[in-house]
């Protein structure tokens, strides 16, 4: 039986071409409460000969494909059921938007609005544009965000675009920026334009910056129980603010506490330790018990309440990452079985076969190989039977990413070359892989660090570009370069490649090298290669498994690194805007004379006794004059030392408000940056459990390289796939499989084994840390939703998206997500 | 039978007196495998008219009962059971070295030698004594040690001590002060005494400060991993320092990179941010990529490895701290299991007897009285039969604290009085506990704080203390008042001050009274009570739980955070020690004019442009002139802000090494500081969690004050116990047992019910909280342990602590501890 003549269980996006399954016979339902889905019933036998049911019936497989390929997209990318296309229109429309050249666009898009206030007024001096230049070219992506607007309306319909949230505010801000732009058009000049700092919503809601909206959404769900303790923060502060004023304001000569406003000013400065010990100083000078109120102030403030503040934050976090694990397990389990719903036949309703499991994945992954598909199925099929089951079906994330390759039959890559050649090649194998070869290399690179370091220090006349060739550096540039050669013959360049240490080793020696040549050829703008020389060093960390772990664990956290620092910079740069319109030009040298903080942006001649020098105060340096300036201003903001320097500087040449900017900012970067560590933190607690937990499994060096997956295919097996991918597959590529099938007659083997390895993400971890667990909640979601497959007919009666039923798909999991 | 004739199981401490407990007779051993505790056999019947056999048992019991409270004490202090007494020579030292006043001869001796450094040149100012009596004082403090020393010797035995590596550390170090004062005192001046840096080892070692034993353990445990990743830190320091000198030495006018050392400290500094962003500018306005530099640098050093610092010390805490209260727990099970075995009779090896129960009381708690210590023995019987099993007696910890009162047969304290008071009573305690008074207060409260605001505010011209009583301050004060005296009148003095939140309230309004009449006689000294007013506002935050959680939560982790706190303080001292003998006397006004620094340190007339002002760096303040200079000094290099200044003004008048202390000092604090934040971060995680799991009990406001227990006490059974008590303890203070008969008698009641009531302590969150690992716990403990009460027997192969059974008492338990 090929299954050719299968009638999927569930039809999808029916669009009514299809005469075959027209509603016309309601009455011939045979009661088993399965409802509209039984005019399957009549259409299950078709003869063979019927060709029109034949290419109808190909076509609503085709359909249920899609859809079961959109099901298993949208538990990848968490995207709730209810954006789920419902018709034929939807579809196209949810097709368009959903493709890597359309998130592309939007990613540009989002790019390009941010970007143009480098050359909006005030703008960095090369990168100035005319205003209507750049209006034009804000209008244009305004009028790009604009039409994905549309794409997503037509996608969602309009009832479930006005519901959501996000895309409402996007179109208000849409609306207002769009206004604006045409204000600066026809007035040729910029007006006061705060709304910029909004821009970022464009960026942030593309597709590919999930990560950034996951954080945001962190962020504001550690919101209340962070602002609790911030006000328990300001409330001892304005105590103890009242108490300084009563206690320091009979003292003339302390300008920190003269009113009640700068006593509030300076102890939340004192709060970020910016102006300690200066603040204490007047009031020691005077009385020396002063120092006890700052340090009372100081013990509770700053040792207590912030890391109270770190300790609520850690919590949230701590408790949120196993929810949003489990609600994302959960969707993914409901996407996979509305997938596989979508996938069974009338005829065999609990088990999936090759061929509705490859039409699957011609949707779901179009660039995978025919034979990859085969080898994916196989490593699904547990049970070596030609049906998945649901519960197999279940394990389909899991395989998905995984990169197929034969199993090599011999160890090394030069197993096929002539003996000679062989024996060279394995004695530098051996070589390369020895214990003395590697402590070798250590005790190398240690000599050249303490060289570097020596020699550094012996420049005490300053570094001079020119006559940095010394022999040392050849050298040890040498013995390098003859490890890379060494260890990429010895291991072969795919093994050699394939670790990020070694990777990192090539990378340096490659630099190092491009340095030499560029001091050879003298080519000074690529000077700075040359220093990166002290990178070696780096390897020396290899040699113990803490700081192994520890630099893995940074490898792994480094995407959600780089989405918390994209997240910060979202911030800076809506504080930048808002920085740059009230506050460009208002700093320069010698601006803040009549300030407490003059000293630090003097530019002037001062006569010390009887000297006579030029003073320079770099901080109107630290200015908002256009946004690159605004970005390290706001660097050293976070940072928080000297910080009020730049605040006060601002609001002697502003007004008293400014400093509601300064210390808003402060209050928000304390709490990205708590969030941060919290991160950090809950990462690496979670990391060291998870070893404590498999100490055996990490030090196996088969677990290290990740997740490895086996699947043997026979050589009958493999032809008979081939005969059923020409059969139904005319036409596409089926090279890959020829290729399997070919070389396995070749070698005379009768079944070649393949394996898939991916590297391990953070999910497989968390897989494995809350094994139990995950028992316990797939239990308690299938006692919530009806059990399959025996209860696959039952489930039906559950709405199920399709044109004709319009009841709004009522998944189970949604109200988790 | 009244057990007057039971005989001890274990004898213990036998001195050979008892001529009915010789080991004379071998042969008699009945060969079930007790050994020599069989001749205890043959005295089991001794004639009730043998009064020398009678009065012999006594005597044993009494060794028993008290080597059995000394197991208790053992359990209790988590000392170790090989250093339990095993003579009676050694059971006199012991009792002499372990009560309150050898203890506090231990403290004062340890305090007296640490503020000696106050007097000793260079003396704070006003306490400068002459070296002959500050030497003498401390000669005088070391031999006190040195007695202490003798005594433990002579309890320990001279085996166990010189393994006891505490001791032994102490003894050399008192060796080495001994012999430093009496140099001090031959030659009449003190030299470089860098020594006395260890004095704190005095006051560690006493008994009262095991807590900070405690902490400075945990900090050793943690140091391997911390040092880990401090290398990483310092690594990356150097080679962005070797980075750093390349990049930017080649700038004449930037003095922090002209150096390879200059370049290491300038970094090492921007670890701690005090120097940003000052150390960026002179590069950053010669080329303004050069942020990125510092950028990458303060990522990856501030931003991630420290947060990696306090991750690997939280994870370490974490798991110490669970491990620690395991191995606490099982060492007071075998504890208990060790009195136990004490107190059982020969006749019933399964049950203590409330005579043996309450001869185990008179010696563990000799202040106990007679009722306290038979309604403990009923609140562990809670079997109801005449004997405490082993498993009631494995509660006596719990039991242990708890403060009995007679339940009130009515509700309110003026039950008891004349009928037209209580309803005037009755009404004011239905007032004072309604929502509608609470609320009113709160606004009070609140319309205080606005308006000590405002008017704080409104005093722009200075406060003056002369002129401010205003009226508002008596008016809010009498509200106070009142409240205060009609919640006392209302609830009841008792149940009043039992609450800490009425305790805080009636403080502070009696302060606030204090100051009132402060400033009406004008007694300027007590003033500053006045200020104090703003406290009132703490109470607004008793309406939200949170609030309720963080600050009970505060109030519970208080000792703990006394005791780092103290560790803290240890380390200070030491660190101002050193400090003094090489930097003091070498800052002073315009010290360090050669120094990058001279302007911090300057006073003097400066001329700018036109204008000549005086102009104060008041940083010579911050210097190490006496001790508690130094320690003022030390916490602002602990607060880190423009802890350089201090480093470069030294560094500038002594030499570069100098640095080196500075830099110690950062590490060690950094290391003392991360404990803490890991500490509190632990602690309150754990309240969390803990508030979590016990949503329900937490709001129940029976269990939010603390730990109660019920023992029903039965009039006949009140009276037995009497008449039992007589028999045997005839002289002893009876009078609390006789009252409650006597009460009984009164009332005619049947019965009387005790409350027994104590706080909850750490120790009972974390019983609830591991609860089933403990179970898992005792259970692997029995397991390794012999089963007891079946297994008594066979446990007595072991040896036990006997003067005859010299081998050394081998508990199970010892080996975890």
């Amino acid at each position: 039986m090929s299954g050719d003549d299968d009638v999927p269980l569930i039809l999808t996006w029916d669009d009514g071409n299809s005469g075959l399954l027209g509603e016309d016979d309601p009455d011939q339902a045979d009661g088993n409460g399965v409802g509209n889905y039984d005019n399957i019933n009549n259409v299950s036998i078709p003869g063979p000969s019927d060709s029109r049911a034949q290419s109808s019936l190909r076509h609503s497989w085709e359909m249920n494909y899609q859809e079961a390929a959109i099901y298993l997209q949208e538990g990848e990318n968490n995207d709730k059921f209810y954006t789920h296309p419902r018709s034929a229109l939807a579809l196209s429309a949810y097709l368009f938007v959903h493709n890597h050249l359309f998130y592309l666009m939007e990613l540009l898009t989002g790019v390009l609005l941010m970007i143009l206030s480098l050359a909006e007024a005030p703008a960095v001096p090369s990168l100035r544009l005319d205003v209507y230049v750049h209006a034009t070219l804000e209008l244009f992506a305004l009028v790009m965000v604009a039409f994905e607007l549309c794409m997503k309306l037509r996608w969602l319909g309009f009832h479930t675009f006005i519901r959501h949230k996000r895309t409402m505010v996007k179109t208000c801000v849409l609306f207002i920026q769009f206004t604006e732009a045409i204000v600066v058009l026809v007035r040729q000049t910029s007006h006061l334009r705060v709304t910029r700092a909004l821009r970022p919503i464009f960026l942030v809601d593309c597709r590919y910056c999930g990560a950034v909206r996951r954080n945001l959404r962190q962020i504001f769900q550690s919101l209340p129980s962070f602002i609790d303790i911030l006000l328990l923060l300001l409330f001892f502060m304005i105590i103890f603010a009242i108490l300084g004023f009563c206690l320091f304001s009979t003292n003339p000569a302390d300008p920190y506490f003269n009113t009640l406003e700068n006593s509030i000013v300076s102890l939340f400065v004192l709060l970020t330790t910016a102006n300690f010990p200066d603040v204490m100083m007047p009031a020691y000078a005077r009385n020396r018990c002063s120092c006890v109120f700052f340090i009372v102030y100081l013990s509770i403030e700053l040792y207590f309440i912030m890391n109270l503040l770190l300790a609520v934050v850690f919590d949230t976090f701590n408790g949120v990452e196993k929810v949003k694990f489990k609600s994302l397990l959960l969707h993914k389990r409901s996407a996979m079985r509305h997938a596989f719903q979508l996938l069974v036949s009338r005829q065999r309703p609990d088990g999936v076969s090759l061929k509705q499991f490859d039409g699957l994945l011609r949707f779901y992954r179009p660039r995978m190989s025919a034979r990859d598909r085969f080898l994916t199925f196989k490593a699904l099929n547990q049970s070596g039977t030609t049906m998945l089951s649901l519960e197999d079906f279940y394990k389909i994330y899991e395989v998905m990413g995984l990169k197929w390759r034969a199993r090599r039959s011999g160890e090394y890559w030069f197993d096929d070359l002539p003996h000679t050649a062989f024996l060279i090649f394995k004695g530098i194998n051996l070589v390369v892989k020895s214990k003395a070869f590697q402590y070798v290399m250590y005790i190398v690179v240690a000599v050249n660090g303490v060289w570097i370091l020596v020699e550094t220090n012996m420049l005490n006349s300053g570094f001079s570009w020119s006559r940095f060739v010394p022999w040392s550096y050849i050298v040890f540039l040498t013995i390098y370069g003859v490890e890379v050669l060494l260890k990429i013959t010895g291991l072969g360049p795919v093994a050699y490649f394939s670790s990020g240490w070694n990777l990192f080793d090539f990378s340096v020696t490659v630099f190092a090298f491009l340095g030499l040549i560029a001091l050879a050829f003298d080519m000074e703008p690529f000077y700075f290669i040359v220093v990166l020389r002290p990178l070696q060093l780096l390897r020396l960390f290899k040699i113990k498994q803490r700081y192994r772990n520890v630099l893995d664990t940074m490898f792994e956290l480094f995407p959600r690194m780089a989405s918390l620092g994209l997240t910060l910079i979202i911030f800076y740069y809506s504080f930048a805007i808002v920085g740059m319109e009230f506050f460009a030009d208002v700093i320069y040298p010698n601006c803040c004379n009549t300030s407490t903080v003059a000293d630090s942006y003097r530019q002037v001649n001062v006569t010390i006794g009887n000297r006579t020098v030029l003073e320079e105060g770099y901080y109107y340096l630290n200015n908002f004059n256009n946004i690159l300036n605004s970005f390290v201003t706001l660097f050293e903001l976070t940072v928080v030392n000297n910080w009020y320097i730049t605040m006060e500087g601002v609001t002697s040449q502003t007004s008293h408000w400014s400093r509601l900017y300064f210390m808003t900012f402060y209050i928000v970067t304390m709490v990205v940056m708590t969030i941060i560590v919290a991160f950090i933190l809950d990462a690496f607690v979670f990391r060291m459990n998870y070893s404590r937990k498999n100490r055996e499994s990490l030090d196996d060096p088969e677990d290290e390289k990740g997740i490895v997956m086996e699947a043997e295919v026979l050589q009958d097996e493999a032809l008979q796939t081939l005969d059923l991918y020409r059969h139904t597959l005319a036409g596409t590529n089926l090279s890959s499989l020829q290729e399997m099938c070919v070389t396995m007659e070749r070698n005379r083997h009768s079944s070649l084994v393949f394996l898939g390895r991916r590297s391990r993400t953070k999910s497989d971890l968390s897989m494995k840390m809350y094994q139990e667990e995950i028992q316990e909640w797939y239990k308690e979601y299938s006692r919530t939703n009806l059990p399959l497959p025996e209860g696959l007919h039952r489930d039906l009666d559950a709405p199920v998206p399709h044109r004709d039923t319009p009841v709004p798909h009522t998944c189970p999991s949604q109200t988790i997500n």
